[in-house]
């Protein structure tokens, strides 16, 4: 598998709103993005750092997985994304090599990408998803 | 302050040696570096990401904050660090907006650079630092 870059950084906020003073007046990024994405149940904010962006993740619902998320452990970082080129194999890769999978097939995220979320339990507790830019 | 990108992303583990098969074997990166760093107690490993670092913390002392991090929270994302071009600049405008800063001056961090944190007060419960390469 080819990680290329990383894709984006998820922060669980429990409200975009009053996080923008942050990111865009202390840190001085733009907020070029806002999307509602109905079967993670979050509203997410996307940044553009580099090649990276931060996405702020505010549950829309309790049953979503960031206010459980929130819930348990406060604000903050929630997951990282690596970008690679080609997610299906990569996945099929991940499977071989014996990596607990949460998503077996791609599935669609925020901003039009191919998604997949790697288990916990495999990645040193830190929360994984890989992305694809369909083509 | 201009950011340029994310210089890296902190992972507290409790071991590197543990996590070298999922960043090198199932990710596919490459650990270029591992450096101690005294004054944070920390052993840390080096793997480059396009223009991020994953940089993996590994505990050498129960007094190292990574440790309390890990008894508290368990293994997982500990920090995200912002490449600036002039940190004191950064550090004075920040100061200036109110914003809580756990270090006032700059100081040294792993691989040469300049560093500071910020309190996880003023960013949203995101431990966040700021890093300048020196020239």
């Amino acid at each position: 598998m080819e990680i290329t870059h990383i894709e984006h950084i998820g922060i669980a906020v429990k409200s975009i709103e009053e996080q923008l003073p942050y990111y865009e007046g202390i840190l001085g990024l733009k907020c070029y993005n806002i999307e509602n994405v109905e079967d993670q149940k979050v509203k997410t904010a996307f940044f553009m750092v580099g090649q990276t962006k931060i996405e702020l993740l505010e549950p829309t619902s309790e049953e979503s997985t960031i206010a459980r998320f929130i819930e348990k452990r406060g604000e903050g970082i929630h997951h990282i994304a690596y970008a690679t080129r080609n997610l299906n194999e990569a996945l099929k890769e991940m499977e071989q090599k014996g990596v607990r999978l949460i998503d077996q097939e791609p599935r669609g995220g925020a901003e039009g990408l191919n998604i997949a979320f790697l288990h916990p339990k495999s990645t040193g507790s830190v929360l994984t998803e890989l992305c694809e830019h369909p083509e």
